[in-house]
């Protein structure tokens, strides 16, 4: 690519997160970084969109690598759309979504909303890579992925990523021994709902739970993630089980 | 099954919503239904989960049909996770989430809070069909669904749906001349942003678009709801893109 490609930057932790600054930080030396992210924390929102109240945008200035800022009211999808359709002149070379505190590997990929904003940049065009460090915490430490990063966003410009898969790319919370190729593990979560009085004596609930893994395939990001690697999953939005059609086909319908 | 069904109804678009009301009517005739579903409208909430604030339950009596009803501060999926680990003591037979007052084929099955909901039921290990007719007034007819709702569930019952897999299911708005197993059709929206102030003379926006279908095929669930048939898509919460995995094998990380 002989132009620096154009890149749109997003997240769901909201626009001050520090893992959105350390992938603008390496994503900048790459190329030309525009920022549209969620002006506070939009974790859990999966792909939802804001289609029954407006979206109020302002610039912001957070993020001293990114050539231009804005922080949005919606979601980490609703970023992806007004940044592709209404921020940008013309459509971007990538998106890069992250780095997210948290896991999104396995199951917990369908609710991110990390990976719901790199789902977007696929539907309006745009290669997409979504980046989560298994790391919670608002100091999570990112130092240790910039090889890897620049590797993975390196790879998906030159090599070109299918109209229709997106990278969901997980990494440990510590050193890194190199990349795997893997498929999405088969985990759940037990759900726990924590019963609490608010200060007015009423109930409410919280939800919490344990993450259970009764995948035991060393194919999956959870073993990749256990056992030191990065794990990048391609995932697709094509939800058709097209192993099941033919199943279905023989039900009757008496239609 | 000599036992009547243990039913889980919800939905996105809140418990008042007429569409609910018409599910639970008919679903009831086959089982014992239980509602858990959103306080109010939860349109486009796709898989989001509430886990950064509290949720408020209440029972309600929208719903002469049903045996128990309860509604949510949350989102659709919120609502399964609640109904299937808090409130039923035994893990339901099936989830209904629906009919949803609008399109949840193709594309907008991702966006979707209805079909959210039903892939939670999944992994909950709950077997789950979203139901929606192509008709977003508050006022849709659903007469015309009766007999096409229950032979799916009765279906479903009967023949046992696989665990990782849920039926996406979309009646056009007016007569259906037959049900139609299909693939989620490959379509896209051209965003609009629609600027406006608001009172105080403050900038907002407001997402809106053009639905666009390039997807030609007549496989597809929007061909079979234009040609007046209802479509059943089976979807599966695996994201993977297993026939991409080996092309990304390929890739060199030097990692």
């Amino acid at each position: 690519m002989a132009k620096r490609p154009l890149i749109l930057a997003t997240n769901d932790d909201g626009i001050n997160a520090p893992g959105l600054k350390y992938l603008v930080s390496i994503v900048s030396q790459i190329g030309d970084v525009v920022i549209v992210a969620p002006d506070s924390a939009k974790s859990a929102t999966s792909q939802a969109i804001t289609i029954n109240s407006p979206l109020y945008v302002s610039k912001s200035n957070y993020h001293l690598k990114s050539k231009l800022e804005y922080q949005l009211s919606g979601t980490p999808a609703d970023c992806v759309k007004f940044g592709v359709n209404e921020i940008l002149e013309k459509k971007p070379d990538l998106c890069v979504s992250g780095i997210n505190h948290g896991a999104n590997s396995s199951i917990n990929a369908l609710y991110s909303g990390t990976i719901g904003a790199a789902i977007e940049a696929a539907i309006q065009g745009v290669p997409a890579v979504g980046f989560s460090v298994h790391d919670y915490s608002w100091d999570a430490k990112f130092s240790h992925l910039e090889k890897f990063i620049k590797s993975i966003i390196l790879n998906v410009l030159n090599m070109k990523l299918p109209a229709n898969v997106v990278l969901n790319v997980n990494f440990p919370r510590s050193k890194v021994k190199g990349l795997k190729i893997c498929r999405q593990a088969n985990t759940r979560w037990e759900e726990k709902f924590v019963i609490r009085k608010n200060p007015m004596g009423k109930i409410y609930y919280w939800l919490t739970g344990d993450f259970i893994n009764n995948d035991n395939s060393n194919e999956t990001d959870e073993y990749a993630i256990k056992n030191g690697y990065g794990s990048i999953v391609p995932i697709k939005f094509d939800l058709t089980a097209k192993d099941y059609i033919h199943e279905l086909e023989k039900w009757e319908f008496n239609d």
